[in-house]
C-alpha cells in the first residue's frame, strides 16, 4: 500500500539520477568550485532572473535554515517566525544551537504578516531584550498554505520599514509555486526575500538545497565550512538541481504533486471527510474518525497525524510527490469508501 | 591530465552508485529509519564485530567530527588533537563553533602519543583552564601515516587511565586498514576507540560517512538534528555503505588507490625525487623542483602544495583513489621523467 | 522625589557595606576559595537545612541563570519557563547564546503548573524537536506573585515523574519568603529545587546572588570560569551574604519592603486605584490614569509602564525596597491624593 | 607572613571603598546609565583624550574579554594572541564558548609581534580555516612584560593593514604605565587599538573593569546583557574609576605596585637569585631553589609557581601591588636571607 507519509520516501526523478550516473567518471575539483557547479549557479540565477544573487547548495533544510540564520545576524539578534514554522518546532532547537532566539508567533494558518511583525518588535524594544533582526517564513508552510505576491509583499516592505532581513523556507517551494491561487514566481522570491531556498530534498532530488542570497553575504562559505555544510563532491547538488531547473523538470513535478493531492482531496470530499486547512498543495490535512484510521494502517497506507481534534477523531496529513501515481491515490480513495 | 588533487574527484565506484538506481523508487520512511538503514547499521556492526556498536549514517567527515565532539564533551572540556589534524586547522573552526577549545600538539608526523596527551593533561590542571576531555586522531593522519595497533591500544591505555574518549576520524580509513605495514582492523577500531568513522566520500561513496559509537550516547539523534545532519533521506548513505562493506568492496578498492600511491611513489623516486614523509597510503608527499612543477601543472596535471621547502622546491601532495587507473600513474610517471 | 522605579537604586545596607569595611585590607586568596567565603557557605548550608548543598556566588541575576542552565543541560535540551519569566524576555537571549531553547509557556500569574509542564513535554515528543529538561521558575515571579509550598511540591513531584529538574531564580527571594500568604522557607527550596539562587542585589547586597544547588554538579567552578561568572575577589559576594543571612538580616528588610509596597497599596486603594493583578510582594502594579501618571512624573516620581490597558490608563509598577522609608511612602500618597 | 600570591588579595584601596560608602543611600536608575555612571565614563574620555570612545564598566577581565571578542568577531574569526595570553590558556575555553578560535603564538616574551601576526594570517588562507581578524595582547602580558610605543604603533600599522581589529587586555595597565622604560600612556592605547581595557580589580578597585572602545560598537549593551554581564547597579565599578582616574590615584598606586617589586627584585638579586625574565612591573619571576621555597612556605608567605627548571629549581611568581608596604618586602628580604 502507498506511503502518503511524506514526499521523501523514494529515491530521486530519474532523470535526476541519471544525470549523476552520466557524469559519474569525470574528475572535477570539489567543494562546488567545478565548473558543472557553476552551470547549475548560472541556470539558477537565469530562471531567477537575479543575475547578481549568490547560489550555494546544501545537503538538507534544517542545515540551511540554521546556516542562514546564523550567517544573518549577530549574537544578539533573533529571527520572527510563526510558531509552527519547522525552525520553531521541528530542528531540534538548532536555531538556537546556534545562539539564536526564535521569536514564535501564533497565526491562524502558519503565515506572519507585517502586523505579527510589527508586534513583535513592539515587544522587544530595548537592550533588556533580544533584537528581532529576520523575518523567517516558508512558502508552502508547514500547514500547506501559500503567500501570494501581495503578502510577500507587503512582508518586504515592513522588513525594509523596520530594518529587518526576509528569509523564505522553501523545502516545499516547488509546489507552493505551481499551488492553485499561487501568483509568485522564483523571480519574485528572488526580488523580494534577502534569502530563500529552492528545495530539492522533497521535489525530485535525492538530496540538497539550492540557497539564494540576493547579495552575497560576506564570508558565506566559511560559514558553511564551519557548520559542516560544505559537501565535498559539491556538485552533486549542482548536477541535480540543473537536471531539475534547465528545462522546467522541478516544476512540472510540483505540479504533478500538487496534482495528486487534489485529487486525493476532492476524493475524500466527496466521501465526505473535512479538511479545515484550506490547504491548496502537497500537503493535505483531513479529518478521519480514528477508526477510520485505524483501519487505513491495518491496510498498509501510511500517513502522519497532525493533531487531536477529539477523542474520536484526528486531523491526520497525507503528502503526495512527483513520485505519487493516480493509482496509488485512486486506490486509496476506493480502500476509504470501504472503511466503515 | 589526470587529477591528482584528492580523492573525491569522481562520483562512486559504480557498484555502489548501482545501488541507489536499483532501490530509487522503492518507498521508505525517512531519517534512516528504515529497513534498508537497519540493514546497512547490522553489516557494519558484523564486519566490526561490534554487536552492541550504535551506527549513524552523515554526510561528510567535518560534520561527523563537530556532531560526534560535541555529543561527547560538556561545555568546559576540550579535545586532544596533533595541530594538524583536520579538526584543529582545515575545519573553519567548527568545533570551536559548538563551544570546545582544540587543544593542538606538535607532532613530528600527525600522530599522537601517550607522552603528548599527558604533557596537555600536565598543563591543564585546574578551573582556570579547560578540561581536556577527549583524544581525537586519524588513521590515515592528514600527512598519510598510519597508527600501528600497539600505539593505538597504548592510546586507549592513556585515555583510561585519565577517564579521556577516544575519538578516530577514519576519513581515509580504508586506505589505512589496507597500507603496507597496517595491523589493524575493523574489530580493533571498534574495541579500542568510543567513536570512530568509516569514511566513504573518500573511498567509493557520492558521499557519507559511518559513524561506529561503541556504545550508544543518550539521545545522539537528538545531536544529529540539532546540528542539520539529519538527511531525510538516511537511506542514500546507508545503502551506499552496504554495497561498500557487504563483501569487502571497501578494502578492494582502498588498496587500489594505495596500490596506485605506491606505483607513484615508487616510479618518482626512481626518478630521483624524495619523499620526506614515510606516508605507506594513498596520500603521497614528494619534494619537487617548482620548474618541475610547474612544468606539470601546465600539461594539465593536478595536485596541491603542502610546504614551501626552499625558495626553490615545493613538498606536494599527490593523492590517488579507488577511481585512479594505473594507466594514469605511467602516464604522469613518463611526462614527469621528460620535464627538465 | 523617590524613585519606585526598581529595589537596586541605592547601594547595600549600612550593615552589609560595613562588613566590606571592616575586612577591606585583610589578605585572602582569591576567587571564594578563602575561609571568609567559607564560613558564608557554611551559613547558607545552615539557614537552608542543607547540609550537602554546594553554594556558589556570582555577581548577578542573568549570569546566574544562564550559567546554571547552562551547567544541567546537554546542547539539545530546553527549559520551560512563563513566557513573562525573566529568562524567556528580559536576558536578550542570554539562555539561547548558550545553546538553548526556552520553551515560554503563557500563564495567568507568572507562575507554572504540572499541567502547564506536561503540556510541553507533550509538545515535544521526538527527536525533531528539543528535549525539555529543566523547569525554570522565580519566587516572586516577575509579576509580583509567590508559590505556595503545595505548589513548589507539585511542581516537584511532575519535575521527578519525567526526569525533570526544577531550578528557581530567587532574584527577590527575601520579599516572597516574607510575604503574606507564603509558607515556604529556605530549608523547603533546598529540598525541592535543584538549584535556588537567593538573590542579593535586590534585597541589600551592592552586588551579588548565591547560588545553592541542592547536589554538587561536575565542575560547576569550570562553567563558571567559562562564563566570566569567577570574581577576582570572591569573598566580597561571601562577606555581604553573610552580613545579611547569619541574623537574619536578609528576612528583617524583605519583610520591611513588603510592608511598604502594602502600605503603598493599601493607600493607593483607599484612593481609589486598581490593582488587577494579586501581588503580595514588594512589586506593585496598579493601573494610573495617564493623566496621573503624567502628573506623578512630573513631580519626579520614578516607575516602570507594565503594560498598556487601554487609550487613557497604564498598569505601571511600583517597586519597594529594604531602603524605602515609609515616609517615602507616604509623601508620595499625599501627593497622588492631590493629582487631578 | 605576607601573600606575594597576588594583586587581588585585599580588597579596595580605601579612598575608592570610600567613594561607594558616601554615595550608598543615594538612588539613581540602574544599568550604569546614571549620571555618576555618566561622569566616570566622562572622566575617562578626557584621561584618554578621546572624546568619542565608548566606555563600559564590566566586572572582571575573563568577562570582558570574552564579551570584546565575541563583539567584534563574526561567527568563523578567530582571535590571535600569544600562547600565554589569559584568553588562550587562563579563561577556561570562554573565548571558544562564544564561538571563536584563538590562534595561539609562542613568544619568547608574551609579546606578539607583526611578523607573527602574518604567519598566522600566511597559514589561514581560506575557507577551511578560520578566519583570523583580531590580534589580542596583553599589557602587562602574563609574563610582566611591556609593550613600547614603537610596539603597538608597529602592530596598529600590521592590523590596518591587514584589516584586523586589535584589542589589549590592561588587567595590569596600571603596572604597565608606571613601569620603567614605558613610553605609553591613556591616549596611546585610545588611539592606537579598538578595544583596551583600565584594569581595575588588579589595582586599588573592589572589582571592575573599564572598557574603552575606540568608536562605539553597534549595540554594545545588548552584547553585555546577553552575556550575564550588565550589573544592576553598574555605578558602583564607575564610581570606583571615578576615585581612580579622577586625580591620578591609579597611576600613583600602580607606581607603588611596581616599586615594591622593584624592591623586591633588588634585594634578591642581591641575594644571588636569578630573574630569567625582563619583568618591569609588578609581577616578578625569580628562580628559588626548592628547599627554599619550601622554608619560605613553611613560614607562611605565599606566592605561586610559575614552571619547573630543574629538579631542585622552579621559576615562581611574586606579585606586588597596591597594598603591599615597604616593610612586608623587607621582612621577606630578611628571611629569605636567612634561608638555607
Amino acid at each position: 500500500m502507498y506511503s502518503f507519509r511524506n514526499d521523501y520516501s523514494e529515491g530521486a526523478h530519474p532523470r535526476v539520477l541519471q544525470r549523476l550516473v552520466d557524469t559519474n567518471l569525470t574528475q572535477t575539483c570539489g567543494y562546488a568550485l567545478d565548473p558543472m557547479s557553476d552551470a547549475a549557479r548560472e541556470t539558477i540565477r537565469r530562471v531567477c532572473g537575479a543575475p547578481e544573487a549568490d547560489v550555494h547548495f546544501l545537503s538538507g533544510g534544517t542545515q540551511t535554515n540554521l546556516l542562514t540564520i546564523a550567517a544573518f545576524l549577530r549574537p544578539f539578534e533573533a529571527v520572527i517566525a510563526p510558531a509552527t514554522a519547522h525552525i520553531s518546532l521541528h530542528e531540534a532547537g538548532a536555531i538556537e544551537a546556534t545562539g539564536h532566539k526564535v521569536c514564535a508567533v501564533e497565526t491562524p494558518d502558519g503565515k506572519l504578516t507585517p502586523a505579527m511583525v510589527e508586534a513583535v518588535l513592539d515587544a522587544h524594544p530595548d537592550e533588556f531584550m533580544v533584537r528581532p533582526k529576520m523575518v523567517y517564513i516558508a512558502d508552502t508552510t508547514e500547514l500547506g498554505t501559500i503567500y501570494t505576491k501581495a503578502e510577500l509583499t507587503a512582508l518586504r516592505r515592513c522588513c525594509d520599514a523596520h530594518g529587518l532581513y526576509l528569509g523564505l523556507d522553501g523545502a516545499r517551494l516547488g509546489s507552493a509555486l505551481t499551488a492553485p491561487g499561487n501568483d509568485l514566481a522564483l523571480p519574485d522570491l528572488a526580488a523580494l526575500t534577502d534569502a530563500f531556498y529552492i528545495g530539492g530534498t522533497k521535489n525530485g532530488a535525492l538530496f540538497g538545497e539550492a540557497l539564494v542570497l540576493r547579495r552575497p553575504i560576506d564570508h558565506f562559505r566559511w560559514h558553511m565550512k564551519q557548520r559542516g555544510a560544505t559537501l565535498a563532491k559539491g556538485r552533486l547538488m549542482a548536477l541535480q538541481f540543473q537536471a531539475l531547473l534547465e528545462d522546467g523538470l522541478y516544476f512540472e513535478i510540483a505540479r504533478h504533486a500538487n496534482d495528486m493531492a487534489l485529487r486525493l482531496r476532492r476524493g475524500m470530499a466527496e466521501l465526505g471527510y473535512e479538511f479545515p486547512l484550506p490547504s491548496p498543495s502537497n500537503q493535505q490535512f483531513p479529518v478521519l474518525p480514528n477508526t477510520v484510521a485505524r483501519q487505513l494502517e491495518e491496510l498498509g497506507y501510511q500517513f502522519e497525524p497532525e493533531r487531536v481534534i477529539d477523542a474520536d477523531h484526528t486531523c491526520v496529513r497525507f503528502v503526495t510527490s512527483w513520485a505519487t501515481p493516480p493509482s496509488a491515490v485512486d486506490e486509496f480513495l476506493r480502500d476509504l469508501a470501504a472503511c466503515k
